[in-house]
């Protein structure tokens, strides 16, 4: 688990919210995205458009999202999101969110993604790279 | 009026609406957008992400939008959109939207677009362009 | 146009913007419920969840909503959000909001929304309610 | 993995599509949100808005969800969404989506959801029921 956690705040709102009155199961994910962005910002100093640019990759595509329900966050609801890295690997990594509501935990988010980069023999292919030992070292910092 | 109305049938699902227990408004304008991709499809014979490159623009980006609602759309009801050009300008056009649940008009929907292309001078700059006469054309065909 | 504005800062996220790189327009339509739910918050003291139940009123349904899009919110932009109510009517208003990006109007939203309450004799129907005075007065403190 | 599959079609719109010209992670979960209502209105027979009330339940909430990304959905691709009852245990039940384009598998969803009612003492508490046998039931008719 990487030392460095970024957190946001935000406000649970009525269009985020289905006929139950809570948070619709996809908005999860979107605010896991969020959080990933604000956390690749954080570790990396740059803004998130320019994360592809400054690295000579494409991106950062997810191949695997998945989350665990534990409370209802509700309409209004304060919310704190945190993301850190809970693994590197070669050209991968993991992303763990943690979703509070009153300091506990509402729901637990999980992303797997890839470093990746176009092909340099045909653009439209995309392929994982290894992700440099300086970008893994700047998730470490607390 | 043109005379080509483009049809779609869908269904209100549960993550379309809010906690009120009906679609949430946002969403409208997502179905708008959806019925102006099928009416351009139907009129120029070309699968949506073709459009572009077919006509040489970078898109029909919307200047203007609005909905009036008239009726609630719930949880489960089944929906028709139709969509047609109100009005072909020199470069700009108007999209009229009516979504119908058991055959009356539950909301009205309007957009403005603009025929674009980049600039050639300069590819960050859009610029609306006129819209071809044959374009027109396709429209007025029922 | 009433003297108490509400104002929200947030940011154009990856998952608000659509293959052109730009915030789809449907979301601004979110954003504008964000801003009226701000506002009212701002101007009454209660918390969103509570107006209905705080006022006798089953909410404050939208009946027509509109937007120009002047320039595009892109992601990584911060944005501000401002909201004010242009004007009420016996059981009606007009909310106007503004979405600037480094200080210069990007969108500009409109909504009209019914202060409703149920029928009492038939709780399934939905019917306009006279704006309490007191309420308006509150959307005038600056 | 019970026999009863249901199948939905439909195409990734613009609006379901990001910067990078694909469908939003997020935007899958609706359509697995989507394909669970249509499974169970293909097994029980009853319209998605009277689920509950037909079993004496408050609903079926998600207490997981997850989904790997295998290919890319993109604007205007036509999609096959195929879902159906991989588990069924005492009061919750798994549902495995596939999202298929041009027969290929792209996207692989799973959810897990429980059979829940209100707490007769205190119906502010969901709590998980048996799942009748009769429901279990219908889901293996093909």
């Amino acid at each position: 688990m990487s030392k460095l956690v970024s957190r946001r705040h935000f406000t649970i709102e009525w269009g985020h919210c289905d006929p139950a009155g809570i948070a619709l199961n996809s908005r999860f994910f979107e605010f896991f995205d969020w959080g990933t962005w604000t956390l690749f910002t954080a570790a990396l100093g740059v803004n998130p458009p320019d994360l592809a640019a400054s690295y000579g990759i494409m991106g950062i595509p997810l191949v695997d999202a998945g989350a665990t329900f534990i409370a209802p966050a509700r309409f209004g609801d304060a919310v704190e999101l945190t993301s850190r890295v809970s693994e590197f690997r070669r050209s991968s990594f993991d992303v763990a969110h943690q979703l509070l509501i009153g300091g506990a935990v509402a729901v637990e988010g999980r992303e797997t993604r890839v470093w990746a980069g176009r092909d340099p023999g045909d653009p439209s292919v995309i392929r994982s790279r290894p992700i440099p030992s300086e970008v893994m070292a700047r998730f470490d910092v607390p």
